[in-house]
């Protein structure tokens, strides 16, 4: 069982469709990569109880870490760490750490004549007030610091929402201890595309090849149009305990499905000969 | 209060980081626009017992509508419909008019010449198997038809995972539904774009102005980079019974709202100006 992970995406801008979720996705390819098995996600508005209700639910579930994005900033709608501290049951208060953190990035904007002087504002001491117990991280780019919390069993991670912060500070403090949470646990994909069958033709196909490759997960993927322009994408992916395994495991199973979809007067094409088409 | 939507989208591919969910996010704006709330965005894997939980949590907190994306086409890991039958405890069972549709389609395709005769094998009569009591809707574009139900005073809508489809269904039989449940709320939203002011000294300035303007919504997005280079987009939000009143609404909030970042030394620009440089 490889070690779990929810991500839970905080922000109106999500539910009003004004920004598209790059973030979710980053994380759970990264993740995923990393060996580790993203269980679900779930995008919230800025919102005290919300975030509250959605953490405590997520803990009930146990998973290794829960990783959450956005609503770290200065503004009255960031949120989140005074959600996650009232579904934790803690105070927040001020963390010194984080506020000496705070201080260091505004005196780079003084010393980069951004701004005039260091003020600690309201809005700027905002952005130290962890929960209790909570653990500061580094943010190399921009202002608010990450914060890391263990609780029972899990570790959760709050990230800013801006992209190039969230994914600078998951590079340098939690891509190291999610790494070292799957061990050995090692993830692998290919695909193969597939002409002139039906998706519902391969469908059985698939079934007798998984029954026979339990380890492997094949999923078919129909482009636009659906089955109107035939052309489906065949993803097979595996978590193993080394490399070597992962991809023995997944070639068997190409080999496999390939000679089947052939058999039923399929084309198939690597993804590298794809790319060349 | 504006009628509320929770959307679940249900997809391995989307907790591996394979597929960015471009659905929500078009399904979000979508909504919104028609005058609806989204209150929370849920992206699961192909698991029935997920599926289903899921659903039963979102039952419980009594929203108008559910809509979910993915899962309803021939192969083993469509299981959408099988996790709605679940989570709200009704037989699965072979609806005639969804079977009629993909009939029909499948007859398109043999005189489309894409196969050779209509054979209904299990994978394609699978995606006519609905929870009891279910309404299939028209897919004008691909083969699995989208599902409605009604379970108590909520209306649960599965669309298919593939965009065209998911869109072409919502337009055809889902929007003009929605618009109905939303009356007359319209939707407002205008941006505009702050440089020379960092965003820890806005945020003050945004409660001012929010507790003035209940009505109106302010959030500040942060460019990439954070406050290192900080320009600013200040997002100005409504809903109102119409289209007027929300436009006066986010106007007055807009006019004092830029006249206070004006007085801190900041530069505004609104969205039009800000494409022209």
């Amino acid at each position: 069982m490889s070690a779990s992970v929810e991500i839970i995406c905080i922000g109106t801008e999500l539910l009003i469709g004004k920004t598209l979720n790059t973030n979710a996705h980053w994380l759970a390819k990264r993740i995923t990569t990393l060996g580790l098995n993203v269980r679900r996600i779930t995008n919230t508005a800025d919102d005290i109880d919300e975030i509250s209700n959605i953490l405590q639910k997520a803990l009930q579930r146990k998973p290794h870490f829960i990783i959450t994005t956005g609503g770290l900033g200065p503004t009255f709608d960031d949120k989140t760490l005074e959600g996650i501290a009232k579904g934790l049951r803690r105070k927040i208060k001020i963390n010194d750490d984080a506020l000496k953190m705070i201080e260091k990035t505004y005196s780079r904007y003084v010393e980069e004549r951004l701004i005039d002087k260091i003020e600690l504002t309201s809005p700027r001491v905002k952005m130290a007030k962890l929960p209790e117990g909570a653990m500061p991280l580094h943010n190399p780019i921009g202002t608010a610091p990450g914060v890391l919390i263990e609780h029972e069993n899990t570790t959760i991670i709050a990230l800013p929402g801006v992209p190039s912060e969230m994914e600078a500070i998951f590079e340098e403090s939690i891509a190291p201890i999610l790494k070292r949470a799957a061990g050995d646990a090692t993830f692998f994909e290919t695909s193969i595309y597939v002409t002139r069958v039906m998706e519902s033709d391969i469908a059985p196909l698939i079934d007798q090849v998984m029954h026979n490759n339990p380890y492997v997960y094949i999923k078919s993927h129909p482009g636009h149009g659906g089955e109107e322009r035939p052309r489906l994408e065949l993803h097979l992916t595996t978590t193993a305990k080394d490399l070597t395994l992962a991809k023995n495991r997944v070639s068997k199973a190409l080999i496999e499905i390939t000679e089947l979809v052939q058999l039923k007067g399929g084309k198939t094409k690597s993804p590298s000969k794809a790319k060349e088409v």
